[in-house]
């Protein structure tokens, strides 16, 4: 009997095969309202204008060095709707609680969400709450979705697209880059995984590194404002080596990359080489690459090291024809393919 | 420590507890955007103008006779925003799958959720995987959040009520309810929950009673159109005690229910007396309880009769205020108080 394995379900190269397989298969849809449906296999999905997402959340541990299950819950789904260039306006939250869960846990969670969704200005308007025997899941599952509209914010931004090239699409959607378009990543990667699995294997690298759990969407406002911006998407399981893979195969286009200017903090580093782990292929929580019309890089860059969240930006490449996939330039001067990982290094990261 | 317990996730008082003292307390909002919020504890919340709705879906069994968690998962999403008195159209599936689950179980499940779907005319257009070790869930669950907007329908359906009492909603809400109102279910209560438990434990009852598992949102949509309904609830968790007692307690009136009128068929009643459980506390999945202004009734009843869901629909009382909280006249002329359940006499049904 074929049974379903971990590595199916790691946002790597086996899932995408899998949901390919049996997901699309029988759930996709081509009806005219749906903009953005199962099949783009984008964030978020978009229907009759409205923006729709769904994360199911299984972090292990639950509390880690800067977050927990549910500021990971909130962010997370914020986040997918803010990358397609919209206003969150609203998340559902339901539980799958354990029995004889800690009441003290559970409202610790319950106060994290709070403060995660004011700080985002994104309230849960509505919920479901099951409690199931013991075993039946480990301690809490925490689904969030959530809806974004649009604002004329995303309006101007396509404008200002407009302004440097052709663009017929409505949203901002990993397919969308072009030859010559550049890529800049809004902070240091790998914080999040390396966080969360230093803590919860006891490895002792979270006394330096924290993760990045952070809702984005006002950050991303403030870089739609600048305008110019085309694709945006936040590398979460599979990492900045997944993001990349999935705008360049979204977007037929290859995309070269500096290694150089990757931001990826000492801490991280060094746990990376003593795990043999690709800091590129570590999911984040806090962070966004953006694919942004050449002439309105730097400006792009300059209002995002403006704030808190992306004080350590950097233009880290650009889409171009004259490669094939992802390529880094190395630090060390030669070329290497950047793949998309296969399954997941640091797994129960979100 | 104090611990969450099996009955705090049961749909009945225990959980109404919870969620107020813990869920309310810390993630409640007043924004003016939200028409229907978490503290109005309806089956899903307006933002925006956007009807919005999650379910979390623990089945035990996974299949059982007439239907499986996907199904459920699919109708009881797209039956939650019908009940509001709007169109669903669209849902997104989150699926939390146990590493080594088989392939051709999760291959039935998305088939039976694409069969739902196309039954609704809700499409899934976004969704969530992730496969866990071995023992973090058991087998699989599914998340279904949902979304739907309003339609002339429902504009029309008040201005029927409006010929006949005041009203001042622009929603169909749990507390709608006014003396005088006809209180309507759509047909047999009880089938689903014993479907489930009957085969779960083997007692054999489920060659006769099957899940009532069914997309309502076309059967809503027919009675709509007739006009007059002011409230509506799907009896599922807590089954159509803790329904009855929702809307009287939100609408802050009275219900008569007559015990004679309300439909159960023969072999729900004889397991109920064989395991000492109250039929109406039993969850359902295709069934509706509807308020309709007391001039209406007949009409929409006729109009559900004609619908296969409906064939069996009733009056079975109506809002009062000469009585406190849900009275039923008894079959033998006495009356007994119909109270929130406590606990879930069959749990693990959705």
């Amino acid at each position: 009997m074929k049974r379903i394995t971990l590595a199916d379900g790691t946002g790597g190269e086996k899932m995408m095969k899998l949901i390919k397989q049996y997901v699309l298969k029988n759930l996709n849809s081509n009806a005219k309202n749906i903009d953005v449906g199962l099949s783009d296999l984008d964030d978020s999905a978009v229907v009759n204008g409205i923006v729709f997402t769904t994360d199911s959340h299984t972090v292990k541990p639950l509390f880690f060095p800067g977050g927990d299950i549910g500021s990971l819950a909130v962010a997370g789904t914020v986040n997918d709707i803010a990358v397609m260039g919209v206003s969150p306006c609203a998340l559902s939250s339901a539980f799958v609680i354990e029995e004889g869960f800690p009441v003290d846990d559970y409202e610790k969670i319950l106060l994290s969400m709070k403060k995660t969704s004011k700080y985002a200005g994104v309230p849960i308007v509505t919920g479901d709450t099951k409690v199931v025997e013991k075993n039946v899941v480990e301690k809490i599952i925490i689904n969030t979705s959530g809806i974004g509209m649009r604002s004329r914010t995303l309006d101007e931004n396509i404008k200002e697209v407009k302004r440097y090239r052709r663009f017929d699409e409505k949203w901002i959607k990993d397919s969308n880059l072009r030859d010559g378009d550049k890529i800049i990543v809004s902070g240091s990667v790998g914080n999040h995984g390396i966080a969360v699995l230093s803590f919860r294997e006891g490895y002792g690298y979270e006394s330096e590194i924290k993760s990045d759990i952070k809702p984005l969407n006002k950050m991303i406002e403030k870089i739609l404002k600048v305008g110019g911006v085309v694709s945006m998407k936040d590398p979460t399981r599979g990492g900045l080596a997944n993001t990349l893979n999935e705008f360049a195969e979204k977007s037929k286009t290859g995309i070269m990359v500096d290694e150089e200017k990757i931001p990826i903090k000492e801490g991280v580093k060094s746990a990376c080489e003593m795990l043999g782990i690709d800091p590129l292929e570590i999911g984040n929580e806090g962070k966004v690459v953006i694919g942004v019309v050449r002439e309105k890089a730097e400006e792009v860059l300059k209002a995002l090291r403006k704030t808190e969240e992306g004080k350590n930006a950097e233009i880290i490449g650009e889409a171009t024809k004259n490669v094939n996939g992802v390529v880094m330039k190395t630090v060390v001067g030669g070329r290497r393919i950047v793949e998309t990982p296969i399954g997941d290094p640091v797994p129960r990261i979100c």
